[in-house]
């Protein structure tokens, strides 16, 4: 019986980078996985970009509207028709944007179809309210791990404050993927907080 | 600085064993710790209840409207002035009843006053979806581990399945205390898709 | 495919509590357990003894020379022939104790007979060094989980400092199960460090 | 107070790429970090090789006779003094071929020096037996954490079974650097005990 995972860490944390060395630690003992995420992420495309300087394309990307399961066993069919390889691994990136249908989808293709599924993610927004996929991964992910990175005090950082134009700002939409304008620091708690305050009372 | 550490599991696994330990772990070093619940949970009136026959009276109930870090500090002051003794650890039961702004108020008596608070509660209902306690607990929580039990099928269970009159129900209230017509069963993933199926069948 | 768990803490982190909810949890879902210790652990002669107030015979004792496979086996088949039914655990305390043989024997029993193995025990002895059990288990255990305890100051302890008559004392035989000349302090790296500084000074 | 953490894992799990990683987040914060590895280890002569694809080079290599916390300590002082930046990590590769005296240094550079340790490193060698550093990393470290990789079967990969020209050998020295002759190939228990024991009916 295969688990579904939720490997959770603040932006920066080197969530992409874990994932493609996982990838590769599967393909080093030839044994093929798939890669996806979802297309609300349009940071790298239909890339997946760690910030050590590797990259990766996906195997499909993942509308809103779309089955995961389907779409995964439909893929994993033609392939095994193809080249007579089953597929060991899905691999999924930015899981905070997938749809809480998503989700269970995903915990399916691994309880009934006896793949694991590795998902990557953050836990919250930069109010720290969690996204639909993230919500859902918390709540039923076999197996919670988290992938640490350091807030600007030496602390573990937890949260992802957004900047706008180099100031934190504490309003506007759930979704902003960092460009220009747009960055993001992860924080700890108490630095989060005093960051918070200070915006509260300008 | 101190954490707010989520114990979750499904019921069943422990908890408030693992919670009077921790207390007693605490109170063997000579120092002092709090013990709350929410009011909600009827079971053992204002006693954390423990299935191997161990059970302790809470220093306080949690209604929702109850601001829980006010409560806190109020109860650390008196206890100061009558003691001279500060609180080490405050210890939460039935977590997942707690309000997202307890959640929040219990991340601050951690980062704020500097006092380590551990939640125990389960992550889901039994429709898999999550309480707003443990929803808010699994997004902000500093960190998250898992108290484990076991299915009926030997692997981890992780799921609450809710029996009424001893059949498996898959529709309802989200709270239900467990008694003498509802119980409950903790279920892996396998064994509650399985009993859920059989149900939208009939 | 079973695991075998190493579940390691200081002392009087709660191991015989955790590992007394453990056959509870198995046995209320109507499985059936068995339990044992190494004899050299006189503390409670057959009884695995938890200080919440909870405390329980073992199976069976273990002595240096036993070939712990070998036992548990012989123990399964008369159990089966007896009452039909098979063995869903193996629980283990204070396995520290172990010989090393008799933590591959117990690896084989997760993973030749299929039966998970919860062992549960202290790292190392009061000069921080590991006795031959938990060696052997750090070595091969599939999982290693910490049970958590606090320090004096409030850290998380990790060592068993020893006590004679009440004052901290660091030279002696591995061995010294606690009494009325001898006790045992968990202490975290930081209070070791110091309590040895000022004993090598005297 | 600081802690010394112990990231092991099965070979090509993916330490080094994890250790990189850790640098880069430290680095992105502006923060400096310092790197070392012993010197036993010839695979990438100074540099830090991970398989993705990135390397770098070591601060330092260590020398069994090399005193760490002194060491670490004056290369502290001099980029002090030269840059006025202290260093807010140290990051230790193949941190299995410590000496015991080495680790314990690392634990008071935690502990004493309030500088967070992060070592990386294999827990058993080919015979499944540990190697001095990391049998005392087991011991003392605050914090161990396992980074994991898969078995060709698919369970998780624990042990680092040797091969010479291809085929499985299960004697020889504890300390083999793998190349042409000598390669490694992480199994499962059960994997490695089956290929055991076809060696030694051969």
């Amino acid at each position: 019986m295969s688990k579904l995972y939720f490997r959770h860490g603040a932006m920066n944390s080197g969530k992409s980078t874990a994932l493609l060395q996982a990838a590769h630690n599967y393909e080093e003992r030839s044994q093929r996985v798939l890669l996806t995420k979802p297309a609300i992420d349009t940071k790298g495309s239909a890339a997946i970009v760690s910030r050590l300087g590797v990259d990766r394309d996906v195997d499909f990307l993942l509308t809103p509207d779309l089955n995961l399961r389907d779409e995964f066993n439909a893929l994993c069919s033609k392939i095994k028709q193809e080249s007579g390889q089953g597929i060991a691994c899905l691999l999924i990136d930015e899981a905070q944007f997938l749809t809480a249908a998503q989700v269970d989808q995903a915990l399916e293709i691994a309880v009934l179809d006896d793949v694991p599924v590795l998902a990557y993610g953050i836990r919250t927004d930069f109010q720290t309210k969690g996204f639909p996929g993230s919500i859902r991964l918390l709540e039923i992910a076999h197996t919670l791990e988290e992938l640490k990175t350091i807030c600007r005090c030496g602390r573990k950082a937890m949260f992802n404050a957004r900047k706008f134009n180099g100031e934190f700002i504490f309003d506007g939409e759930q979704v902003a993927i960092d460009g220009v304008d747009v960055t993001y620091e992860s924080l700890c708690p108490a630095c989060y907080i005093e960051e918070k305050s200070t915006f509260i009372e300008k």
